[in-house]
């Protein structure tokens, strides 16, 4: 059974999951599977998975049967599992919770090879609206404090599976890097009585050097301090700190300016890896006066991969402004 | 010119360094470059590197001509650079600072191709004092308040050239792992009046299960809550805070016990690519009462390095306790 295990000095929980031993031969990541016929997530192979959980289906077609246009699934060696006893555990100067949470997979298509930024804005909206509702669902188990939903895309991004899917991690704990952005956000607000991402919004529609696309609802930008060459940041404009209250029109502004962003992206980039992360206000915290919900869009070009870890140290090669005018060139 | 940038939600300072891209094509990170005669790092091509700042050579030999068996030398493309003013900047909400610091190589050995355990211990010692002469002298400068050095081995880990070397980063910033690990030491200390460090050592002589190497002065283990499979740390058993200060005798012995280790490690896992990074007291604060300097050692054989970044979430396949049971089966 896996574990959650608090580093004592930095505090950061990590995730001790020994069943995904099977993705190691002598300790080593597996090669990345080749595409084929028996993909669990193409449409046709449903007896493969799981049961679905949550699906958006043709009229008349059946539970888990062809027909469905995006599928929710529980991953079906899960790191974590609802039917666990939440237990806390000191061993000497260590802390450790048992494997609670939830692990479901995100099937976006029917179709095994689409590039994202070719998925149509109803497909990008409806993958979106599962998330929502997966959120809002989860959220009714008061042992779970954060869901973590990404997208790891192709093998330098951490992608083990061909096929379109993002993945949904339910949490009892924060994730170290959410704990430290509500920090961050939160001293901000005591100091200045202002949320920072408001602050953002204002500052780089004024600023415009870092603002690749606009709409109603949302800002995509190069943030000030990326990461990684090419970080993108979709933020919206209203204050929104968490993302389940999302109505079906922001949904579709969401799809709108994610899809823009990677049809640039893959212009620019030609079809990079990437990550794509859902950040949002905890459960029971979906009123902060001092966040935003937003995507980070981070590809993977760099392989600097190395030391950063360790350090949280990180060189970027490539500035926002001039990622912001590459992107700017290209139609989205 | 690179400046540093720093995120005005996180905190994270990152290095905008343009001037890097040579390293890219079309933004993409180029090909592993061949070894071959004209590596700048092999003995008797000195005149392709800038002067050396320090070497250990052998007594007649000339500085920047062969005889020397560690030699340190600037970085010919140095991401930051000591002939900068120190200037800090607001933009809007943002922040930055110009490129001021230091990027140095440590060249281990003459010889190109060199496993890092089968350097000698001598070799290894010296490497080591090679470092310390480097903080002592980097130290100097006030306006520096971080020396951060590691080691990235093998593609998979960042490294860009085959000759064997580490590298040294000078900051005038604390590092963000660094400023979390003294936080949380800080934190304990402040609630138990101990040392994390010194309960750390405690406990894993007690338990043992994660107990991988011992000698009079150092203390090999695998962490209680490591995010990478077989990661491991060398951790001196007496509180000290800084490396610094080390003694020659104490160098020796981190000599012994890192060797150990990669032999070990190199039995287990076939030479994995990993990272090894130096964590100490920043300058000013060598006496900590809550701080010990640990190098970290990273094999890296997952490939699961995707939206980690963005979420500081890791999982783990392989427990520590099972990680120390494979080591302690081989000699070393």
């Amino acid at each position: 059974m896996a574990e959650f295990r608090r580093d004592p000095v930095d505090g950061r929980w990590v995730i001790i999951a020994t069943e995904r031993r099977k993705r190691f031969v002598g300790f080593h990541t597996e090669p990345y599977p080749e595409s084929g016929e028996r993909c669990p997530f193409c449409a046709g192979n449903e007896a493969l998975t799981p049961k679905e959980i949550f699906a958006f289906r043709e009229p008349g077609s059946l539970k888990d049967g062809p027909g469905w246009r995006v599928r929710v699934i529980p991953n079906r060696e899960p790191i974590l599992k609802v039917e666990t006893e939440f237990e806390r555990e000191g061993v000497g100067a260590y802390d450790k919770i048992s494997g609670l949470g939830a692990h479901e997979i995100i099937v976006e298509c029917p179709e095994h090879s689409q590039a994202y930024s070719q998925l149509s804005l109803k497909n990008l909206t409806e993958i979106y609206l599962a998330y929502r509702e997966r959120m809002i669902d989860l959220r009714k188990d008061q042992r779970l404090k954060y869901v973590l939903i990404f997208k790891n895309y192709g093998r330098t991004a951490g992608a083990m599976m061909d096929h379109p899917h993002s993945q949904l991690i339910a949490l009892p704990i924060l994730p170290k890097q959410i704990n430290e952005e509500l920090r961050g956000a939160k001293e901000y607000y005591q100091y200045k009585e202002r949320c920072i991402f408001c602050d953002i919004v204002r500052q780089e529609l004024e600023d415009r050097d870092r603002l690749v696309f606009e709409n109603r609802e949302f800002l995509v930008i190069s943030p000030w301090a990326p990461i990684f060459p090419f970080e993108l940041w979709v933020v919206p404009k209203a204050h929104r700190p968490a993302f389940a209250p999302s109505s079906d029109e922001l949904v579709g502004l969401l799809a709108e300016a994610v899809k823009s962003t990677m049809v640039k992206l893959d212009q620019v980039l030609q079809h990079p890896h990437f990550n794509l992360i859902l950040h949002s206000a905890p459960f029971g915290e979906e009123n902060l006066e001092y966040y935003h919900w937003h995507l980070e869009i981070m590809p993977r070009l760099t392989q600097v991969a190395g030391f950063e870890y360790g350090s949280g140290f990180y060189i970027n090669p490539v500035s926002p402004e001039e990622a912001t005018s590459w992107l700017l060139r290209v139609e989205g």
